[in-house]
């Protein structure tokens, strides 16, 4: 069967940022696919994209749009599949016209929107989601969350002893 | 033949800002339909709109929506018409979102974007796209714009005479 | 056992808003608990929350919050639960602040966000996410959507009526 | 007779994003022409220069201009031809005060707006009010649009290979 | 002679607003003139208002608009006369498209523009560039300035008393 | 010897937002003082009170503002002591204009900025500052935190109550 | 008698943007004074610089300040003087937090406020505000708009050239 | 004893904003400790530190976060201290989701919010807090702020000299 989780984007100069999403998925073991698939340039075939993507086993579509950004909404109203939206942030208006392209959907469907070029939380959120019936999975996610806290506390001993330096000059 | 103007909303809540387009239309005796057509709610007949609506003799599509305005942008997308997109204002943050929803689009798929709430310029809009190839159109166009003139005028008349009367209090 | 989706607010003057999340998931018979858990005014409680949240049952968290909006980011730091986050219009920047309080949570920390106010799609997409492991859900789903594309045809209906009576009149 | 396009800035400094209207409209064979016209610097001329379009062969002008835009806006008021806005962002705020100053027009007078920078989709948005009267124009912007896809669907070919070997690592 | 400022406006739906800017005039006897005069619906008037404006006798053009403001800009780009922008608040949006489109001009004709509604600070502005060549009139804004320290004092005086009261309760 | 904590503002206007920071205090029995000091119509009282804030045995100014919000950061530039800025929100712009102009202050001048219209925690953080050297007005704090929680409970309860019976329709 | 400009700034930083307006004021041979004048960090100096600047035979103060850019106002309440503010960007938000500091004033104390970063502009208004009384500097004003005209239209000229030469290729 | 100020932040990577709290407070001759305590990534360490750090004998902390910044508005929660919060900027936004993240706090739990980036006037305000009750360090930032004065005035005369030199060419 297919991968559970599919990653479009309305063109490859989106990959930079979309990338860390397939990164993120690569480090818990989810299988993926990965796709350009524009709204405005190709709008039959992101249809078709969406229309099949739950037959296809596909659980979770991750999809990036930078600007006017409708390929995540229009992927939501095509599919009953939870659909998580990455603001791509263009030259100009640093993402939030992307943000807001994507987030203010309307009542009836829902885009799970993550930060401006936050690829890589809809990574852990697409793992987070497929965890919710994965018992193993969800433990893989726990301690990646274990992880971080320590990767943070080790920072933190480096900066303590930093700013002891920095306190023992006054 | 069909009418050339195709004026398409989202939800039947953008009718009383839509309309203003249709009045518009009406004032120059230019044949319109209305419709609801919504990229979120009926993806397929939208695009089936947008695919058909130059062979069906539509000649400029007028695409009203809101929030994660996604209509005017898809609709764009399929045809070859011109498309006009009105960012009507939702009950939050004043019709920015739905704007750069609308205006932001990428290379290759332009969106003639009005005002926010601008229906009404909307109308005028597609009278002066038509007009581009129809002299008495644009005729009846510049009869308008010496109207708009006029009325301004007078509003300048009644002004003047209360400032007059304020002024002459000091 | 316990409902599958646990339903928390800063305060109760956000219910208003959150209990179309609730309203959602009763339509497709999805169980669900609802509860005050603030992040500022009851931490340690909150954090209790979410800490059992998995254990106990639930598969997904939706927490809407306004303003300096900590709640879903703080939850989603000590759960490995999809977290989808409701933003809460305060009474002033028409939930801005909201917004981006919690749609712009650093790597590592997802939170699904919604649209500012969009209570109703937090429980559209919590039913999404849950159908993802759930054929007879995601049919209901499925049809739901058809329901909307049907309404919005109706409405379509009416309008196209009162556009011919309006076109009529020039 | 005259080339049905003109292009008009405030400044020669805009031509680095204006050009890129110039070269859409080669693309299709639409012949041009191109000048400085400042609303702040040269205003007669620029009233001038409205006010005869129509008469001298113009069907539709394309204005680009940032900060306070005035011109779009201005020319819109003295043509009755179609006028696009390209609002071009100056050093600070993103082009944000250049897309409000051209798209918030008052209703009577109204401004096609494309995106912040965009002016090659104002040299397409013009190819397509052209061709609303004009059938070989507009079946060449339908092998346009066909060729946008080809494009974008080469681009996910080489995706969809650079996303199976990172798959295969994990 | 004529009156020493004109006042101006797009619309005399701008006179609720403007009107207090001709009030701070007559507070100080200062004669003015108001009219309409529309950038977009009377746009060879505006320009015949602004470049005989200094041959007239005016000496400052205080200039309200709203959205796409392209009064004042355009009255300064025909006058050497100091020109005054006051952003007039529209429906949607609070006036920051017209904030924008008034203060951001280019290098070479600038506009000195108030804050948003801020009318009467235009007729004050107006006062003191009068008064920078009229010791007499200089000398009424010193008083009025005296005036404005005693009314703040006799604010003060009411809410001492009240927080007076007020902390007595604790 | 005088009350600890001085609250000032521009107008008696702001008193309405202004005096939820005297209740705050007189929630915990700390005495205080209330003034209109307004930076633009007083400014030589405003250094004054400024500069002999400290020697009156002032501990804490807090100072609210609303638009181009000057008095916080000026007094902060003239007493040593901590000085809270309330951004009072006024008619356009919903406080974003009042809140940068009182928490962007330049390296040097600290003023300790809250929500737009957060006189209440305004006061609440007066307390804490005091507290910082009173122990026994920080147990009070720490009892107010206390019931903060208490109160969010019993809020929940409701809640709980209120969703169980909407959840048992489903 | 001294000179009729002063133009300060709250920090040496803002002098590589401030000296364009001392530059404009030199090409019109307006003499004029620099100085630092910080309204933070030397309030009493600042207060005083304001309270003279009249009887020292200023006729305009031109201030620039950034972020909470409290200077021109200040300056505006302590003298009957017209008060020019520029808003001086700084590293993060583009100058916005600079521009509502300066424009919103309160009614009753006027800036006359120019563009981000525009300080040719406030030089040029600056000359605007004394050629208001001063014949034979208004007639340089004239002058130099003149000037602005043909160096826009010698512009043109070189963009006509190429632009002719682009379509050459179509 | 410890030290009186806590300097804590989400992630190492604020260091180099969050320094500048710790210079200036070395400058005072402040004892002070520094740390990573992310809400985030270590939610519950972050509760931990909050709560006990009053008890550990911290008066004030300074808390810096990016984003949807939670740590200053958590620990606020959780202890009764005066915490100050500094809105660190991230690569988009410019820290404008930093500073409402961070200013926005609902009712009942304040932060002390300080500029986008101002780490140092964070320092500075932790001083004049702890100096409420400390009249030795009163009187050094009562120095500190004669010595601002004193090298803006040093500035100033480089300015004036500078100035003369480029008025003397016109």
């Amino acid at each position: 069967m297919g991968a559970p989780v599919g990653i479009v984007m309305g063109s490859d100069s989106d990959w930079p940022v979309m990338r860390q999403a397939a990164e993120a998925l690569q480090e818990f073991g989810v299988p993926f696919e990965a796709d350009v698939v524009s709204a405005h340039r190709m709008p039959a075939e992101m249809i078709e994209y969406g229309t099949h993507a739950a037959s296809r086993g596909l659980q979770v579509i991750i999809a990036g749009a930078g600007g006017a950004a409708h390929l995540p909404g229009m992927l939501a109203s095509v599919t009953p599949l939870p659909v998580i939206g990455v603001p791509v942030p263009l030259k100009y208006l640093d993402g939030m016209d992307s943000l807001l392209s994507i987030v203010q959907m309307p009542a009836g469907v829902p885009v799970a929107t993550v930060a401006v070029g936050g690829a890589r939380n809809a990574g852990l959120l697409a793992v987070r989601i497929l965890a919710a019936a994965d018992p193993a999975l969800r433990e893989r996610m726990e301690e990646f969350q274990a992880n971080l806290k320590a990767q943070a506390y080790a920072k933190g001993e480096r900066l303590r002893a930093e700013a002891r330096e920095l306190g023992s000059l006054s």
